[in-house]
């Protein structure tokens, strides 16, 4: 058994004499391990046939042990620089096209593999190789539940607390100290706690400078990371009464997250799941206030394949886990987001996620 | 008082057209505000005159206005994708040599701009880009050490607690659990909880299967963040009696520490510092596992300039920060680091970190 061999399937059908993996999702979910890297690149290189090879810095090889590797590592020390290292692999492994993670490989990589092999060509196979995480193991899915169940109870605690006048970084940091007491290895993504006009921003910061005013929504959009997959959840909330507006505008949301659900099936695309949903925010009074696709994939990537938007034909399959969270955002007002974890299974779909979603008064 | 001036500065002098900046340290330090990023590109293009330039999803708009930034702004939504507004930008602001962070930008986001700008080349600035970060200004030290103060709770509570048939990932959630009950925003960087033959690895991860073992060296290598600046600490300690060799190995990083801290002053440069240090180990008994430079910069990021090693003529100015953290590594047995955060001062150096240093028995 090969582990490389979706590796090399990959670079086979895509033209490519390798592929070539840094820490982060692929390279966690092939070794179980990941490192710290920053100013010392790790790279693995994977060809299409014979062993892969290796650059990774001197004092990682301790670590780098425990993988198992099956072929050459180059190491370099800090004081000699990586650039070495890199030349010494091109010579042993002299490549004309090679495949790289985009979303993950920085720029300083991708110049150092091509000051070592001069004239490589590297082409972006983010879709090809971390579409082998698309389809989800037991092992990765009951993760995943760990992860959502610690956040949820986590998002239970902390609403419990919220209060008219307390600041958004209050709230965050209520929702932190109850997140890594309920069992989190880390933040799946810094959360986002925005009340009145901030919910409006989809990626708000918290302000430290901002209390919480009577009837304002309350987004809070975080999750849990637990042994490496992450949660993704969203609820808004009103802090005392919302204004008719803002119940009508929560009922569009919330419909729209139910048509997400309910299309959602294997042999259903991508394009079918945003479209059932935005077409439900489309044909209601609020259609100017659509600003994001339905949702994005979720696993050891808070953000990955497949993503949830019109256009994409990517087809549904069991074990594909997405974020269902449609939203509706009136800048200078306020926004609401309701966001579901949910798996494709054989027969439809089964929502992770099981806070409640109807609309909340807290405070 | 044109905020882009550093980096129009660093463009001239490069022979560049321009400098991008991606969400980052950098990013951060100009604008006081992050993003996040994944799927979705955002890239700030500073050229050598004129107003800069953006390309921004669509969703974040609401946010990137409050960084009133000053130039033409080419938003792009999911739908869409995010070429097209790299070809805007390559037409409003045609270039042939354009600096970024190396070690920030991904390699999608290099090819983006590279589409929309045929024959661009794009060079490495890191260096010069992040050298803009290297001397500190009052308020990012009074932020670093407020994050190092709630490192240091974290970590008094924390040892408070480990005991003899721990797990290391026992105690890496007592640690977790105290950071952030004691205020941290976010990690630093993932911990470091090693013990026994771990500690060996200078970038160990948490077993959940191993436990403390009396005698056991107890490495632990963390920090918080707090309002956007790292602490990063270090201290090994002896979970009952250690042997012999391991108080001995102690004395010598602990030598080896101070040596650092008296060699810190401005004018001295980061080889000097690396030198003091490593001398001391090499002149002992246990030169053969040296694995690592003395420390590197700490600031926005984790590890940054400047980096503390040999052959590094950087000169040290009052206002640099970086770590001090000498360790000697047994593969296979164990390993001892003592981390500090020290500042570069008018007079000399000052230590960030309070936490004790003596050879410490605890359980």
């Amino acid at each position: 058994m090969d582990r490389y061999a979706p590796f090399r399937e990959i670079a086979r059908s895509h033209g490519l004499d390798a592929v070539a993996l840094v820490p982060g999702p692929n390279f966690h979910r092939l070794y179980g391990k990941n490192f710290h890297t920053n100013e010392r690149p790790l790279v693995v290189v994977i060809p299409v046939e014979d062993a892969p090879a290796a650059v990774v810095p001197n004092l990682e090889l301790g670590s780098f042990a425990l993988i198992d590797f099956e072929g050459e590592v180059f190491d370099w020390r800090d004081q000699d620089g990586y650039q070495a290292a890199f030349d010494a692999l091109g010579r042993a492994m002299p490549l004309a096209r090679i495949g790289v993670e985009g979303q993950n490989m920085r720029v300083f990589v991708h110049h150092a593999l091509r000051s070592g092999m001069p004239g490589l060509e590297v082409v972006d196979a983010e879709r090809a190789v971390s579409g082998l995480r698309l389809r989800k193991t037991p092992d990765e899915i009951a993760a995943m539940e760990r992860a959502i169940a610690v956040s949820e109870d986590a998002l239970a605690r902390t609403v419990a607390q919220v209060r008219v006048g307390m600041t958004e970084v209050e709230v965050e940091r209520v929702l932190t100290r109850e997140l890594f007491a309920a069992g989190a290895e880390d933040f799946a993504f810094h959360p986002i706690v925005a009340a009145g006009d901030n919910s409006a921003r989809p990626h708000a910061k918290a302000r430290a400078d901002y209390a919480i005013a009577p009837g304002d929504a309350l987004l809070i959009d975080f999750g849990a990371r637990v042994d490496g997959l992450c949660a993704d959840i969203t609820r808004t909330f009103f802090v005392g009464a919302p204004s008719d507006e803002a119940r009508s505008v929560y009922a569009a949301v919330l419909d729209a997250n139910a048509a997400g659900h309910a299309a959602t099936r294997p042999g259903a695309t991508a394009h079918d799941v945003d479209d059932a949903v935005i077409s439900v925010l489309e044909a209601g009074p609020y259609a100017d206030r659509i600003r994001t696709k339905t949702g994005h994939g979720l696993g050891r990537d808070v953000h990955e394949a497949p993503y949830i938007m019109r256009g994409n034909d990517q087809v549904l399959k069991p074990g594909m886990v997405f974020t269902n969270e449609p939203g509706l955002y009136r800048i200078g007002a306020f926004g609401v987001r309701i966001e579901d974890d949910v798996l494709v299974t054989e027969g439809g779909a089964r929502s992770l996620t099981s806070f409640p979603k109807e609309l909340t008064i807290i405070g």
